[in-house]
């Protein structure tokens, strides 16, 4: 099969690999009915984290299901399926209080920019459709194996709460959907900060009241405004640069939750700040599979759009050119079609 | 009247100062029935806080109103009041959203190691009993001037639950209060850290159903066994340092929050560790006022106890020897009779 690959910072291919095979009797093939590239596909893109060469990269998909191994029992070939980039056999102590991301029997998913992927835990892992999907929908129920459950954890992880002012820092797929899961949640001010204008249509698009186009201190100078000078009652953070988690806890008030969700890049927790303001922090990996039937359920009954954040589709053969496009920001997400 | 006052590390001296006087309609002036040497006052004392030589120090105190400035209606001489360590108006936006401990007319009391106090915003932030107290209650009233509610807090911070599994890192009076609070949330384990056995009995009496000696990763690997090796749902950081935060997250079960309320000192959370495990952190100067009617009320009827953490009783002339014994760790908390 084909399978994009990663063999030096900016170096993508599109290589010919085996397919992939069950090995174990949890396993699950998928044939890819879409995949696309992840911001965090762009660390290593940047060579800010380490690559082994030739490597498969790629980990969010949908697709049909192809095979399963003997201890699936949930899902059959020809079955249309959500594929969480990190599995969980979602019985385990972790995954029961709802921490599927830290599950005993955890793994990731391979081959999403690909043609076939390779599920590990799929019976704990997937969650199907009922029969197969309008095409209209594919593109929001493939935010379901990362992107919106992501942005729903940070939310979450924020504690937003009906009424409240949310901050959402970042305004990559993942912040949008920060936006997107504030607004479903009942915040009654969403502010979006963002700079680049197809960015702040999305966020509008999704419920955002308020757009913050400045940074550091104009940008809170901005919030405390909005909020009449006492701060956000949760921010969601969306990036993992230390400059965005210093905006995230400066546009907090006291008492306030910073959600995080970015993987933490050269981040120095404000400890000082934290314990002086009462603003706390929590969030990580998101346990996807925990919000998959809530998600899964908004996004049929067509109560959200998640899909939105893609604003480019490509073919597969030409996943280099999107990530360019991602890294260039001229593109949010990419969509990659085998 | 006479009060402490700090000249330099390990300078502790008893001085006649003038009295207090109302300066302003908010104040009020307290005579004090008992006092307290409060964790946080060693960090002066020992050196590792600036020390302005010759200024007064204390901050928890209970006593009689001598005299409320104009704009105190709710109070009157003859009053007896519980004195929070830091005060509020409990009107503006913070104190309404419950983080009274960052109020935007905040101040701190004045004068607790002494004859008499000095409380700023004292309509907002005293509350009283009806009628005077039995002698036997004023520890247990004592205790609600700061590490009651700070106690309190970390476990609200932390998230505790009925049910859940919580460990508490530090057997000061502070963390004693966390294990009684986390026993009154109805937590079903409740894990003292401790390696002093007059701790070790009083967090028994406060309820703590397992006592864990060792530290670092003997302490861990005994957390485990007691948690079947997942972790504790919520774990109360009460020190303050690096070692009892790390400590802290290693406790952790994924998921789970950490409360902290132990002013840091050289404390560098550890961030990744954080993402990567879904744990999060909550706390800090505790919004004291917040909490006084309801722990007031569980103090009064008798319900919790928590003046048993006082297991000394000085004049206030032996006021300098508290400092000692306390730093000696040969006393827990000191309360003082002027």
């Amino acid at each position: 099969m084909r399978v994009t690959t990663i063999h030096a910072a900016r170096d993508i291919r599109l290589e010919d690999r085996p397919d992939p095979v069950i090995s174990a009797p949890t396993d699950a093939v998928i044939k890819i009915t879409a995949g696309c590239i992840c911001g965090s596909d762009l660390w290593p893109y940047r060579g800010e984290n380490p690559i082994t060469a030739g490597s498969t990269i790629g980990h969010e998909m949908v697709g049909v299901i192809e095979e399963v191994g003997s201890g699936v029992s949930s899902f059959k070939a020809g079955d249309f399926v959500v594929v969480p980039f990190c599995t969980c056999d979602n019985t385990c102590p972790h995954c029961v209080n709802g921490a599927q991301s830290a599950c005993e029997n955890s793994g990731f998913t391979t081959g999403g920019q690909g043609e076939f992927g390779l599920v590990q835990q799929a019976e704990g892992s997937l969650i199907k459709t009922d029969g197969l999907p309008d095409a209209a929908l594919i593109p929001s129920l493939l935010t379901l194996a990362d992107v919106f459950p992501t942005g729903w954890h940070c939310a979450v992880s924020a504690r937003v709460k009906p009424g409240d002012t949310v901050v959402v820092v970042g305004d990559g797929a993942v912040g949008l959907c920060g936006v997107l899961a504030a607004v479903q949640m009942g915040a009654e001010k969403v502010v979006a900060m963002s700079r680049h204008e197809p960015r702040q249509q999305i966020a509008t698009a999704f419920g955002a009241t308020h757009i913050v186009a400045e940074r550091g201190a104009e940008g809170v100078k901005r919030i405390k405004e909005i909020t009449g000078g006492v701060g956000a009652d949760a921010v969601l953070e969306c990036v993992g640069t230390d400059d965005s988690m210093r905006m995230a806890f400066s546009a907090a008030r006291p008492g306030a939750m910073v959600g995080f969700v970015g993987v933490p890049h050269g981040v120095k927790l404000p400890v000082d700040r934290m314990f002086a303001k009462n603003v706390g922090l929590a969030g990580g990996v998101a346990p996807v599979r925990r919000y998959l039937p809530e998600l899964l359920e908004m996004v049929t009954s067509g109560t959200v759009n998640p899909g939105l954040v893609f604003d480019s589709v490509l073919p597969l053969s030409e996943v280099a050119e999107g990530y360019r496009a991602m890294d260039e920001r001229r593109s949010i997400k990419v969509l990659l079609q085998p």
